[in-house]
């Protein structure tokens, strides 16, 4: 937590409504960090339901486990998150500490085990003292209100350097539905998924299964397109929970119009909150938008997108404002995925760098040079075999990220 | 080259033998860098046979594309290599570029221009000024010798900070049958395959189709078992020449008792060469060995222990000295190969420090703390599923790595 915030932090925050049916609280239970909130508990009023995204680690943590058992009922009554370890690795223990943390919750708020998600983040392998938890419930439960969304945002932290809110709203007939959401990630980012952690909230009047066929769609190009350093954490999870307190009639179906709409704007918020982790990756300096057109398929498109974007030497080289397109080449060529050296062309920004398999015949070394200082790269690639696009986030790869991770345990 | 010696290099090089029928020199043609050697000629006896494997990226270099359309003759007289500059990714250009090089050796060496090997190397995108070759060829002729080696090592680095040379001899009854090789590279290292570079030379009489069938399986354990920054070449190029000379009769056929002592020996050197690029990754200050036990296969072990030495974080943190087996979970987690959480081991060195899906109840952080301090890392993982076993080398990710290669091009 020492380390400075991202310079490539938002200026400005949004104002996050306050949802009805939600309410809660943080505290400093002292679970790792001192001096600093470390549990999020939200409470939610009957009729919630919830769609989730979970890891595809195979080695999950226990809470990711307890999630993945409690989704398909598809009702939420109390979500608990706590930062500084992510009781992950952890065993028995680990299983204990879980169906501890539900006990304590279903005690204070008088809601079933079955109703509640859990999700830790920090450091695997050690026990996480769940114990801690009961020592700030009755605390927790007492301060239960429906903001301010950076509190929750603040508590679920770890190695990021700013708070993760974003927000939309969309109107039926003149009735709003409200979205706020809140997340947490800065390293160990990698599709699938990045979040490391994100808590969306809405009051909008939505059946489960609804909820839950418009969330992939909306995580395939939010949290699953960025990357920060191409690790992926055994406990991502995205959760959506659905108060139903908007005055509108439910959306119980998946062709329902509003549905699209609501689906957009869901879209938005998680994009906006994937763009933010992205923007806190570890050691971050610059903003990275890969883009991928003319693959033989979007799937195909995605691969070589993220090849590019994982790729230590291509990050090295915008790091040091290097427009190095030759390590573009590279990692195109190593993606595996159906390409042509001679069909490639690439830019920067609007430069055209590399065309027809060669260095462009305008290259400006000057120009391209001067676009590498900016703060938000785009990397163009046209692989003129089909029509097939992907857009993959990610930030540049800096001495910072090494200082960062090289003494991130102990 | 600026960059200090790597604390892995070795403290001592074996004394490489001449081999028969070899002949090889070096000169300053000015490719890019200045005051040091940058081409290598080596000229072949006739009857010599080549075997070789090449970069399976869609974007290989001109003379990747040259090599592949004359390795299926099999038979090889000169092999010119230069450093400073890959001919990769430059087109039209490219491909006059190495027919002007394969012009330039087969009128000084008087052989055909499908007996001749090239290999460039450097950096990506820019013209080779193969007419340069033209300016030193006589003088290099007019030197070629059976020796040093060390000289021919030199000639073909970039970025690598020592030379890379192994040999090993093979009796067949009483007769010495000598293996040279040399390698380089440093960065863009990852199977398949991490050579960058390597050209391996001896005096078996052995027949191109026996060489090639014995070559792959020894690559696989080599070089494709080494992984720098997971970044794979566009020119990555191992060549195996075989002049014939020692007086043993010809091993014809794979299944000949010496075929498979030979290949041994062949396996040793090029192991021996891996490790060294290893040893020499850009940045590194330990040298690391992950060893993946008890997979479902062979294959799948090979890909968990991939994933391991390819994450940042694992990296990062034994950069950092910090026993942080979590990170090490989370590898075999995103490998996507099957495990499962609770029936994993993980030692550093001969230290348990994870077993049974926890930490191991006898972890001692400062016995632990201490092995890590090592130059040389172990990390062995029990995925306690079946028998596939795979060892993968690969060095940390420290503040080098980033200093390198955030100004390589410029």
């Amino acid at each position: 937590m020492a380390h400075p915030v991202s310079p490539l932090a938002p200026k400005t925050y949004p104002e996050l409504p306050e949802i009805a049916g939600i309410r809660f609280a943080t505290a400093e239970a002292g679970i790792k960090y001192r001096n600093r909130t470390d549990v999020l508990l939200v409470a939610m009023d009957e009729g919630t339901v919830v769609a989730g995204v979970l890891t595809t680690s195979k080695c999950p943590s226990a809470a990711v486990d307890w999630c993945r058992d409690n989704l398909p009922g598809g009702k939420a009554r109390a979500l608990l998150v706590n930062s500084g370890n992510a009781n992950a690795f952890t065993g028995k223990k680990g299983r204990a500490a879980v169906a501890l943390s539900a006990d304590i919750v279903s005690k204070a708020l008088g809601v079933a085990p079955g109703e509640i998600f859990l999700a830790s983040t920090g450091v695997i392998g050690e026990p996480l003292p769940a114990e801690k938890f009961a020592g700030v419930t009755d605390d927790l439960v007492a301060r239960l209100a429906a903001g301010p969304w950076m509190d929750a945002a603040k508590a679920i932290m770890t190695t990021d350097t700013f708070a993760k809110v974003a927000t939309a709203t969309v109107e039926f007939d003149g009735v709003p539905v409200q979205i706020a959401g809140i997340a947490k990630g800065s390293g160990m980012i990698a599709p699938d998924m990045a979040t490391m952690l994100s808590f969306v909230f809405t009051d909008a009047p939505i059946a489960a299964p609804v909820l839950k066929s418009l969330l992939q769609p909306a995580i395939d190009t939010s949290f699953n397109a960025v990357t920060v350093d191409s690790d992926t954490s055994t406990s991502d999870t995205c959760l959506v929970f659905a108060t139903g307190k908007a005055g509108i009639e439910p959306i119980t179906a998946a062709d329902d119009p509003r549905a699209a709409s609501f689906a957009a704007a869901l879209a938005d918020v998680l994009h906006e909150l994937a763009i933010h982790v992205v923007r806190d990756g570890e050691g971050a300096t610059k903003m990275v938008t890969v883009t991928v057109e003319g693959a033989e398929s979007d799937r195909s498109a995605f691969r070589i997108a993220q090849s590019i974007a994982n790729s230590p030497l291509v990050k090295t080289a915008i790091a040091g404002e290097d427009a190095n397109w030759g390590r573009v080449v590279m990692a195109v060529g190593k993606a595996g995925e159906p390409a042509n050296r001679d069909l490639l062309a690439i830019s920067f920004g609007d430069i055209r760098v590399a065309t027809d398999g060669e260095r462009d015949p305008g290259y400006d070394e000057a120009a391209t040079s001067a676009y590498m200082k900016n703060e938000e790269i785009e990397i163009r690639v046209g692989i003129g075999l089909g029509t097939g696009t992907a857009t993959v986030y990610t930030c540049d790869l800096t001495h910072g990220y090494i200082t960062i991770n090289g003494d991130y345990r102990s």
